[in-house]
């Protein structure tokens, strides 16, 4: 049986398996470093579609079905779709969930859907209430500068600690027996906000979260960092990154083995994406498809992902309010 | 330990208890024939605040607290914080969730938010994971107003079928010892649309979706309506509930202990709700109010509660899509 630890934290029992995976990626996403690792590049932001929204929701429809396809599962096996996105009333995965027809359980955590969806689907497994759960998220560069900014058609000058939202999707099916990693541990975030108030500098925002949750993760189930073979963060960009370990050296951490997903979806160099990734799908496509694969060859065997999420909306800064940021852990292991 | 049933249900084993509720009301709700079973009424919209969401934000911190109090409990003894509501970015539960410092899960399913976060909630109490976990929900009309429609100052004509977005919040505490009803089953909802395209029309719309949940609840844990004492859906209104009832009738229920939450929290003949209440807060404030405390007093020992929710955005009607619905079911047991 589950076991909670601490406040934050639950050790599964039994783990249930992160037993198939699909992502896709957009145009920007098909031009980077990790192109290869997508099941499916979408050459044009519309995807075919005539809307930017539309085209979010047919790639994470897609991706839904392909990973249902890399599970050799078809709908009636999965027990609930646990899905949530960046756009307003999370229309894409409402409008998935219809088409799925899945029983849906729809959540909100910003950039760190991804693994509030899987916790939350590993939780139900290892509880015995379901056998196979799928859990989805998705972001659009366009559909999401057009809500939280403006329409990309502006030509709006972007700062350079800013970052690119990710055109694409993730999905993952948790299962109670199968192949792949086990889903070994779980550690909830709770709410900070330290005080940053612009809502382009979301890195440096989220960066106290994550130091957060992984203090916390390491505490309560008295690890440390030598533990993981890779602790990746969400999107934190090459600004929160630096801030994000900044804060663990005064904590009294190292981090030897540790990446950020918004700093290697593209080249840094070469694609203007200014600080790096950033949105729901930046490490939904780098965790459940490059490490995902990298896990199942052994290249990596204990991985912890920590997903960063940014809780404002346009109306909160609007209002004058700072930013409350939030971060969830999960830890893979083969 | 917990058994699904069928493909929507579970039989939750050992059954948490609803051990405390707390519920708050605006203006127009304390004007209403429920008043006296509500634990706070704010007589202003804005509630002391300077906007409609702060005023929004405070009524549901504001009610988590009284919740707490009423538990004998403090944020420390609370396992998870699941919340969610009508505004974008959740906010009134992120920043919530900010001021309670509890391990957090933001959760959104428009209007039917309560039953989602209560389900979850029975899920991680039965599984063992969690002693205490507070699931939430708040709206506000007028901040809900000015976000799916038009603000409220612009005078807009509603149609008589329009329903009145309820201003208040609703908390419950699911806990695994302890006095108050059982939540000894649910019925997670699948995404249903039958091609309602008015955003205005919601009654109408969601109805289909709480007739295709309580179909599941009834066939699979072999059920039928006589079972419960009172079968309460969320937010109908006077024209969803009767396209409700004109479902089940064609479907082969008679639902003799039927009422709609949307027709009992206001005075529909005085006040000036059209075909009645509606917003995360209406079943909220009913069910965990009124409601929670008839059972408390044995007046009721079997009720089902059936929250339903619209799927849509402003955007996605503009675009021309129908709204997409669904309802979650959960049966409180003496």
């Amino acid at each position: 049986m589950s076991q909670r630890v601490g406040t934050q934290s639950v050790l599964l029992d039994p783990p249930p398996y992160l037993s198939a995976t699909a992502t896709v990626g957009g145009p920007m996403e098909g031009q980077g470093p990790l192109a290869g690792d997508m099941d499916r590049i979408y050459n044009r932001l519309l995807a075919g579609e005539k809307s930017f929204e539309a085209a979010e929701l047919k790639m994470l429809e897609e991706c839904c079905l392909l990973a249902l396809g890399k599970g050799n599962l078809n709908v009636d096996e999965i027990d609930y779709f646990i899905a949530g996105d960046l756009l307003n009333q999370t229309i894409s995965s409402g409008f998935s969930a219809l088409k799925l027809s899945i029983p849906y359980l729809g959540v909100y955590g910003a950039c760190s859907t991804l693994n509030l969806a899987l916790s939350l689907g590993a939780l139900l497994v290892a509880g015995g209430v379901a056998q196979h759960v799928m859990a989805a998220t998705s972001s659009h560069n366009s559909s999401a500068e057009r809500q939280y900014r403006y329409p990309t058609e502006y030509g709006f000058k972007r700062p350079p600690h800013a970052q690119w939202t990710v055109t694409g999707a993730g999905a993952g099916i948790i299962s109670r027996e199968g192949g792949g990693p086990k889903i070994t541990a779980i550690t909830t975030g709770k709410v900070v906000d330290l005080g940053v108030k612009d809502p382009l500098a979301l890195g440096a925002a989220m960066a106290p979260a994550a130091a957060s949750t992984l203090i916390s993760h390491f505490q309560e189930l008295e690890r440390d960092p030598s533990y993981y073979d890779l602790i990746l963060t969400g999107d934190l960009g090459q600004v929160g990154r630096q801030v994000y370990q900044e804060i663990m050296v005064r904590e009294g951490y190292s981090l030897p083995r540790y990446h950020d997903c918004g700093t290697m979806i593209y080249n840094l160099e070469r694609q203007p994406v200014d600080a790096g990734g950033s949105g729901c799908a930046c490490i939904a496509v780098v965790a459940l498809g490059h490490i995902y694969q990298r896990i199942r060859r052994g290249e990596f065997n204990r991985v912890l992902l920590v997903a960063t999420g940014a809780l404002h909306s346009p109306t909160t800064c609007l209002q004058g309010n700072s930013i409350p940021v939030i971060a969830h852990a999960l830890a893979l292991e083969n």
